[in-house]
């Protein structure tokens, strides 16, 4: 039944397939959305994501297989700890873990665009494994990414020496701590939309990613926007969303 | 000089017009981005803007009609009070002032992209003015942009009301004060990237926009982003970024 | 003597048991409650309850045992962690530990309401552990109680499939962290008094609860309040609270 | 069309009176409440409400006007200026103002709940602003109220006068401000809900309620919850449905 | 030198024991206040006291050692973890560990003011450790010290029943975690000065001892004041320093 | 009957003039503490005291008015506005206003006590106003008092020069702001308890007083305590509260 | 007595002019550091400085007064209202107001220092006034200032413009406030020290000047330091401090 | 060519050895700032730092490597735990570390500059660490440093006794935790450049040096500036710039 669309239920009701109250029952009591969903499956090419902070492995294990079992899609498991990771390896083969990035995943075949890229660059080497984390994503969504890692603001040359990068991506990813400086100096180079992914690098008053978060979105560069700290995940998503919009046109359909 | 290409001045340089100090003191002096500024008036209609809080009535009417006599696109003032527009009004008398968006400005003609949709949602009345400020934003920077205001999700079948507009949109952005909730709901409807404008409207722990703010990043929803509180320009300049992207399918040239 | 009610030290005054003084130093000295207390105790069938943290499981076990030897109510301990369950448990053979919610309890026999329902939501499959804390502690006031696990707003379809339940229910506790939108879009949807339990499930914004907390309090949904980042216990009892005065028809007598 | 209910649609859709796309629209497109809402109405006698703060005089009072003619029910606005409401009352004949509570409010012939009781209580004299509107508020919606002013924990004598009421309350509210300790005696004394007030009134690091706030959540006392700072008219909206709930005996039908 | 007086160095430098370089030295380069350090030991028997958090044991135990050995004084350490202590105790034979407050000290004879009460106060028994440190930092002061634990509001006969201690005590110290409503209330019982002392004790919202200390200062009580959270030590410091003055009465000499 | 002691309402219940249920009710309904109350009143001398924020003029003037009536006491008014003490010396002849500390008074003949003396010390010559209100409050309460205002620590000499007076204090009041340094020298060179009394005085940082709170807290010399931010009535009920009990000999009879 | 140095009071005392009493109490009571006080004057040539905020008009003129009759030096009064301002040009001839910041001065003859370059940078327009104080406080420091406005990391080419004074400069001040990112750019580009001066320019998340604060402190440049938010004048005698030490060569004689 | 300067590039192209692309693309591309770090490294003598903090051993081990093998300058590695320095004191023998500071280093011949002084002075003992590796930066940067540890505020005659080096030093660091005070006096006794540096020592309020660090930035004395928490190498860094002024005499070149 969940499958099914609104216009297909209506014409099961009015075949006779569906009584009212079946009818009544279907769209009153849980407003079906699995035609949406189907569909969403089918198109994207967008990995399951599975967030296993707070599960335990065991758990986080029985969903991963789970959905192996019943999707075509690649999975993806964020915020995995080297314990979890290698407990899952155990029990299913075909899953990788990238450490850095605290991901593990069962990579699927899915089509690659090349025409448009996203890029990411970091403040500096600590910064990384959040890069990473959104390097992985955007490409298991099946983006092209090209990642200039260590380019703060301190030495400004080094962001420089990507100008060219810069003016061809189509989206751009800023990961930094501290004080997150390098999005206010990117937004103000980039014609892409810019995202700020702050990072809880840093001490004292870095404040755990709060003060990057904060003076990216204080920034005075026009077009940006800004994700949780150390969300690398979803700004990959977002990326991806957007290389999206950009096969399609924009369109949904 | 400003306006020159490097490749300008290198030829310049090097047909002897210019000599080996003034290349030298205009490229490490000046780094001239005048090609690159000026490529990016003729090709994109975005308008200039000027932040005029802050500023008196004069400076920002001085600034405005320099703008108006050098440039031929579009101009903008944000964040101005009903005095200051009359003042420039009587100086300037193709200003426009939108009142409820604190908007001032001179429009020129500009391409309009049909193809595209900016959606802007607000939860309630009281986050129209930021909505409009990012509407205009984005109308005046060429795009097409519907908006449906006072869907919070408190009632939660005013926002259901438009999901064929949240489904064809190629951007999505969603203003609300208070708790912010409505970013989450939409960022579980849409497949556009949604960015959440969160709005001072609210008062108590709603904190002038803060507790908006904070729940729109730490939103469960995948894909999503945040800017400043109450940064409607911004916003609609980053919609406005994303749809010159699809424009030119996610490449600069 | 801390035992006796008012009326019984007023009688025993009369009777010349006390001397005025004694009466007086009773009175002025302690203000007798156990009246009240053992009254309360009859009545209700509320657990006693411990709160574990800060205790070593020594002081922990004696407490109980002093509760199980003095009292006939079922015994509840909150915020208990697995080696103080286990070394309890070796003391107190009725003990049952509930290591998902960390309570540990001694269960006696008691009434339950059939007729009213307290109806547990939480967002994710994170917000489960305090979710199970309300539950047990409702469940051992004697409160009927139903619950939906992992409905959160991102997939809203999630929440509108358990629409029935809504109407029925009595109470409603909502326990999510991260942004806590659920509480909102419950709000709007049920006439029963709904009930935030933030949690501290999320990182970087999400604050440990504290964004959750704060978008609940600011939740334009009016008729709700909220307790305490993760405290289920406090929910819970609340909840049972509002059951109890249902069934006295809402007079304490 | 948006008061049929979904039965209705379906059988003017099987009777032929909707079309398929008719049908297909309706749901898909607008999820109607309107029978849900309608029968609240009739049923409940809660007050329409309108939140004035930020709205223009003109535009309070065209709202108003617009429910005062297609509604039976009150009409509450809240946060309302002492010149809006002179504009209004110049307009709207029977709307009545409550400057203290800065409630306007047009009200009309209810049911009065005299078996239940809601106790409100404020530790100074300051807090009485938002007890009067929560007060209002839980009058309008048919409830009962008792009001014990002034009886903070600094002079606690003034509180023991009100035992008895406490005892007999079926739901309390506590509007306190500053430290908000009154809400913990209380929430040790009583047997019924207590709902937490906190309200702006202090200064220093009283911090406009946020201290009050915290205490109050933070309150070793089981069994209470809070609501935003000087909500008031949530505080009453939560009363009123709480009793509503024990006039129904706990269940929607 | 440093034991000195200004007036037996004008003396020294006058009979010519001091040459006029020597007294300008020891004037300008040191500001000897050893008189009256010398005075104070002769005369309060106040313990020397070191704060142990950040050092090692070996310092800690360095610094002791010269203590004991250049003192007739009491030596107190606080914030002393277990394993600092043990090893002190194996090379100080006299010294003495109290695990629950942290305190290892040396104690010396001194004299006990049998007059004047220092009355402690916790509202809960996790307080107790903070508590414990400031009544052995009373004591050693040579303070005599009353103490009634977990008397919280939550159930307020509890308090009542030390109303006479109230009465009589010179100063009262009020350990409370979570709201620290304890202190408002004992502040409008008692017309001794009352000291807040906040404690670490609870969760969430409690933001390790914030909320108290914000709730105890924005107490409407008049006449109380309060220290940093956990600082056992420094309110039996003030305690005693107020007993001091008593048994003076109220002049330095 | 609120007049009547314990003792009185236990003999008129042996005399029969009241029944047991009088009896019982008036002990467990009310809790008298009235007969405290008078001879409080009677023995100390301390001021009736009014917090004139967020009252009218006409409600401030009537309390006081009353209190003129019924009491030989001195009377005050904190935080009263120059408009409302206008309005209220025409009403009240006999009242004083001190536009500094913003305190309105009516003083009644009352004991000084000239043997102790409390100091109070400001940082700069903002913190005035503040160091009036605790001036005025302690003098109303018969202390005698000592002022040295601007005697900051950019200067430390200033301080110095009052080493003498800081010997001979009984209790010592420290009104800073900004960084409210000064109370670390004081709590370092005094005997006396020393009382730390932030001011809101600074900008940007300084935050309305709170670093000053929280320095003069984290302070590292011990036996001092703080009160909340620019609460100088309450700096001098606490230290006429110390004098007090020096008056006594430290025993409340 | 007050200008004589310990040496000079030392050899009076010697001499029989002074008794030991008189130079005991002179040492022990107030520390005379006058003479250092004359010698600074004498030799730095540094303005008097008055804090006007918090004073009346006619108590800052009244300071001003007393300082132009007993001072050959430039005085300096900060945060000067247009009012004040005013009122002390009626009283003051010489008296200049710069109303941009907010600055009033009689300015003295002094030494202008032209070798060494006082440097400062704004991000944009709205930061100019707190440059401004800076700038003036400075120059009346005797230091040469230049200054280079409005040339924030949006658009980077501004700052690049200016390399050369950053090079030659012997201390960089950096205004700017939202984010603050100026700051790390110019640290990393310069070889002499940069002071941060965060600026309340902006809104939202820019949190008066706290989020430019937080981020400067931040900054991965090292070799930088921080002033208060919008501090200039305390920026502008910390660059002069240091150009003084360049002029002595780093050493105080 | 990184190494070339615009000037040898652009004769490079007149001469043809370069393209006009090759040109462009050099200009464009990557803008050179090699000849500006060339020069700083062979004037400075400042030591290569890496920040360990979030790199593994071997990570930081390589990087060190690396520099040893390129550069005849010091190495200088901050925030290096024991395992890591024992790790690369296995591979790089020359490797010292300095457990206190958490610094490693490998130190190379370079000049000392005798003339000018760095002064560093501490609170308290706790302080020491931060201060140790503020006073092996500036060490390892050529500067001659004068320690004096644990001299804070509440014992101010230890300060007295370096009147002395405060007066002589070029440039004083004070390191201090819980208030910070000692900045505040220093900062009025001093005419060097003053800079705070916070540190997280203390607990409650102190809040990780947070409460240093506001205060110290809003201390009153004029002419300070401060560094984030526990930022000793930072400060280091700033002192050894200011010398590096000294010595050159406040310019560049």
């Amino acid at each position: 039944m969940r499958a099914a669309s609104i216009r297909e239920l209506l014409t099961a009701f009015r075949e006779g397939r569906l009584t009212l109250e079946e009818a009544e029952g279907a769209l009153g009591g849980s407003f079906d959305f699995a035609d949406l969903d189907y569909g969403r499956e089918a198109r994207q090419g967008f990995p399951e994501a599975i967030y296993a902070a707070g599960k335990t492995k065991e758990e986080t294990c029985a969903i991963l297989k789970a959905l192996v079992a019943r999707s075509e899609k690649s999975i993806l498991a964020t915020r995995v700890s080297a314990e979890t990771a290698a407990f899952i390896r155990g029990e299913i083969s075909e899953a990788v873990y990238d450490s850095r990035a605290r991901l593990l995943y069962v990579e699927r075949p899915g089509e690659l665009d090349e025409e448009h890229t996203v890029l990411i660059l970091t403040a500096g080497t600590s910064d990384i494994p959040v890069a990473e984390e959104a390097r992985q994503t955007a490409r298991l969504c099946g983006c092209k990414v090209v990642t200039h890692y260590d380019c703060g603001v301190a030495g400004i040359h080094r962001l420089f020496a990507h100008l060219e990068d810069i003016r061809r991506a189509s989206v751009i990813l800023v990961c930094a701590g501290m004080e997150g400086a390098l999005m206010s100096v990117v937004g103000g180079l980039a014609e892409a939309p810019v995202i700020g992914v702050p990072t809880s690098v840093g001490y004292g008053v870095a404040a755990g990613g709060e003060t990057a978060l904060r003076a990216m979105l204080a920034s005075c560069a026009a077009g940006g926007a800004v994700v949780n700290i150390d969300k690398g995940f979803g700004a990959g998503m977002l990326a991806a969303k957007f290389v999206r919009q950009l096969r399609r046109g924009g369109m949904q359909r």
